[in-house]
């Protein structure tokens, strides 16, 4: 019996005064998804490892949690993140030929913490538009990301964008490096420049100008004019100029945006492959949205649909948020007048909260700040101000 | 590649008229319980399997998906029923001595389906009393409960009361009977008779008295005049009159509430000490919520509190519900003019749903009517009705 209340590592309970600031972003930010005319929906908490993991890389399976079908014998993934789920949707169930808006919001479990301060329970909403290859996508998509966090009261939020082709195109240029690429890709994700120069003293087969525009890509960060420096130091590749390109051509419809660009920032589940981006803000450690186009998770549903989206964790936006103030309410006594039953009725039918004390607590304290009291006054149950 | 879109039995996903619908439901019903004052909790997904099965019968434990946890090695449990999760927060986490009102809304999973024609993924919503022994506390819940499938819109809820105390105590009453007490359990709960018949002419060592208490459990359903007809029927042992009692108490508080009893309606998770409850109503083929008394739950976190609540399935709530109604919206072109931008934001600011055409994708159709457009009219971007 003992410790059974304790919860297993970087997993909580949320508390009603949190509990209740999520339920409103929640609400506001479906609410907000709706009016662009996404349409929501919920995929199941479970499915199997293979369709689970479609389309995406090896991260996204080392943060799935598995179990055994007792139905099929098969195995089973608890879900870590919502998107390929929403693109099988699009793909199959909904199976339409335009374009589709679809947003949700559900739990996602994580196996391990995905950082030191991170919980392995998140609660992930996040908006995507399929059908359209066209940056108008991205566009409405990166303006509903910032939208969501101006709604939830983040100040200045920082918008960064990056585009995983250049990295890609760096090294499938060069058959030595691509050997390597998720080492490089972890270096990068931790923009290690001594262990790039210590790998590179170390493996033989890598071109020496591979190993120089690796080197830049973490210095590759800054104001739009990274752009720029990136066309000058880097190798133009197809592949690098395309990203770039990209890049430059939603800069400028986002005109009026200030927008930030990281070239290195190679971080997320590997399905990624058109621009990317994160938003930052002060109060949180690390990104609080992410998103980006990812055109060929649909393909491993045999369906090829351009698609485009982001997600963020409720949890982790409340968390770092002001706390919400305290609600108001109005003590009643436990009764069952009908007049009193009447009284009850109709003050909560215009949304207010009203806490019967149960007979022998009637000095119980909660969460909710009694500032009046509904009590007999001449005969009717009358409202009085405490 | 092939079939990796198809779901395990007994899962789906939720498409987005029903997705709309359960998400208005969640909002009604919680926002029905914050105006009786239950402040929302949300306890996590997983937790070390023996807190999860605290206090609660073996049913609950083969409905519960087991994983083990990377972090610590343990078994790791993710949730079949929220009821014990809420109730280890009262007794650890608030720790309040008083009155403590409590709701939620999360998914749960079962293993294996309930009945055959019942998913394995529930959108489980309830509201818990804590810390209050007295019928008011019951009364409270139970009308709560009613009000709940109102709200919905369920037509005609059929309210039907049990007590787990009264089966208890006969078979408590005869140490033969109660070597037996899975077995008849699970009979009773089929209403299965000749089942009872042919274990009775099998088992020996229960006492004829035993016997026919049970056979006459089936048979004691109807109305409130069921309790008056188990006083001359049933063997009036201390448990069983103390049931009836407390049935009794409840109906008499209930008044002008049409109520059923069913004296063998002994379904569950087997944690209810006291009256229980189930909602009937056309278009279900099942119990659509279920409640009770717990008292006991909270004493394996240790700290025994009494306990009344309920829960409710949203999916299933919403799967017998008629179709809502579809969206209206308003259709709009794709651009940049500021004075697009602003009358796009004007109207979605006010709540309307305004879907942009993203170019050479005018003629898409999705689950909104759009029955007006936004057109450059005179220089003005305006409203035009279709």
């Amino acid at each position: 019996m003992i410790g059974n209340w304790l919860l297993p590592e970087g997993l909580a309970d949320t508390l009603p005064a949190e509990a209740r600031r999520i339920e409103e972003l929640r609400r506001k930010l479906l609410d907000l998804y709706r009016t662009y005319g996404f349409e929501m929906v919920a995929p199941p908490l479970v499915e199997y490892i293979d369709s689970l993991l479609s389309g995406t890389g090896g991260d996204l399976n080392l943060s799935t949690c598995k179990l055994v079908d007792q139905l099929s014998g098969r195995t089973l993934g608890v879900r870590a993140d919502m998107t390929t789920q929403v693109t099988r949707i699009d793909a199959h169930l909904l199976n339409r030929a335009g374009v589709t808006r679809l947003c949700y919001c559900g739990t996602v479990l994580h196996a391990r913490p995905a950082g030191l301060l991170s919980s392995r329970e998140l609660l992930q909403i996040g908006a995507e538009i399929y059908g359209h290859a066209g940056f108008e996508a991205d566009i409405e998509v990166l303006q509903l990301a910032l939208e969501s966090t101006r709604l939830a009261g983040v100040r200045e939020p920082r918008l960064d964008l990056c585009h995983p082709g250049l990295v890609r195109a760096i090294l499938d240029a060069d058959a030595g490096a691509a050997a390597h690429a998720e080492t490089i890709y972890a270096i990068l994700r931790d923009k290690d420049v001594p262990a790039l120069v210590e790998l590179s003293g170390r493996v033989e087969g890598v071109r020496a100008e591979t190993w120089q525009a690796l080197r830049k890509l973490p210095d590759l960060y800054g104001g739009a004019d990274v752009l720029a420096r990136a066309r000058q130091e880097l190798p133009l590749l197809p592949g690098v100029a395309a990203a770039l390109d990209a890049l430059g051509q939603l800069i400028a419809a986002l005109d009026g945006v200030s927008v930030g660009v990281d070239l290195a920032d190679v971080g997320g589940y590997g399905y990624h492959s058109g621009v990317t981006f994160s938003i930052y803000a002060e109060g949180w450690h690390d990104a609080l949205v992410r998103g980006g186009r990812y055109d060929d998770v649909s393909r491993a549903f045999g369906r090829a649909r351009p698609a485009t989206g982001f997600s963020l964790d409720l949890r982790k936006l409340a968390a770092g948020l002001p706390p919400a103030a305290p609600s108001r309410a109005i003590r009643a006594p436990w009764g069952q007048d009908p007049a009193l039953v009447q009284a009850l009725r109709s003050l909560r039918a215009a949304g207010e909260v009203v806490v019967q004390n149960l007979p022998g607590h009637e000095h119980d304290q909660d969460e909710f700040v009694c500032d009046r009291e509904l009590a007999l006054k001449d005969g009717a149950w009358t409202l009085r101000t405490l």
